[in-house]
């Protein structure tokens, strides 16, 4: 059962073609954390097809979602994922204004590189990426770390579906510290 | 895009209440190494809802699935989603009959314990589990290995969440060998 201990909620963007459990281990993990989160299908219904063919029925979509009442806007990897999240004009103004204002934004694998580098976020910042994407997020101004997950103020990054669960766990970190981190890989049996 | 490896297929079986990324890791980890996969709900219905409120749309149902066209059958944790892979006797059944048969099984976190263990099919074998389970593993004679994943003849068996790509990764091994496994670690960027 979820056992909430913040009052701060996370959207997970899903579009189609993403990384499944780029995005779904954060769901997972927040949820064990007791974390509010919610997917947000970045399409005009709830389900979508990922990159590995299978069928998400998200929370709701893009269009429904007051993506204001969240702190965090989770951006996941994966193709044509993430340019399908790039692509959405109304998600590049939102994920700006957030990183404007000191709320939250958290990519991974193409992510960092495609969406927020891309526009314009990561400049002078400390960011990683899926090393394929690598040259991107030097190219758009990052200073480019080949750590599994880099926090630089309220920017998260992280580097691909074998970084996930750390990823994950560095959203359970910004909001509820260490000791919550520690249960949280215990519960799922990470070393 | 699928890029067919071998005709060996396997199964992932996905009862409502199962932990999604143990499931769903085993599906995105085949994908990219071209072994064929289906996800099949042990349900009346294909979309089913996850431990932690994840809703998946399945390739088909357990009652429309013929799983003797299958290599493999893949058995993930969760609550309650285990204790309703357990109580489904024709799952019992064709597991059985796998594993007597010389055909692979695989399970993770409370699966082998509550299903493979507790259908008497790991007596005398070396097994691994979630460690909140391991006593069930050992009170139905299993020999307990606190390994992250444990390959004895044709069983596999996993901790948990945390441990789901290299379970992953171990059935990668079983189909297409070690340079196959290197593969698919470059490609997530898994270290």
């Amino acid at each position: 059962m979820f056992r909430q201990q913040t009052d701060k909620r996370v959207a997970v963007m899903v579009a189609p073609g993403l990384e499944e459990i780029e995005g779904l281990t954060v769901v997972d993990i927040l949820y064990r954390a007791g974390i509010p989160c919610d997917t947000v299908a970045v399409s005009d219904t709830a389900e979508i097809t990922s990159s590995h063919e299978v069928r998400i029925v998200c929370d709701t979509t893009i269009g429904e979602a007051d993506l204001d009442s969240y702190d965090m806007i989770v951006l996941p990897g994966g193709m044509p994922g993430t340019k399908n999240l790039a692509a959405c004009e109304p998600l590049r103004e939102k994920v700006s204004e957030f990183v404007a204002t000191g709320r939250q934004a958290a990519a991974i694998c193409a992510a960092p590189a495609l969406t927020l580098g891309a526009w314009g976020l990561l400049s002078g910042r400390r960011a990683t990426s899926n090393p394929n994407f690598r040259q991107v997020l030097a190219d758009n101004g990052a200073v480019v770390s080949d750590d599994p997950v880099v926090v630089d103020g309220n920017v998260i990054t992280s580097q691909g579906m074998g970084t996930a669960i750390d990823f994950g766990l560095e959203i359970v970190r910004h909001y509820l510290g260490e000791d919550a981190v520690e249960q949280t890989k215990e519960k799922v049996v990470y070393r």
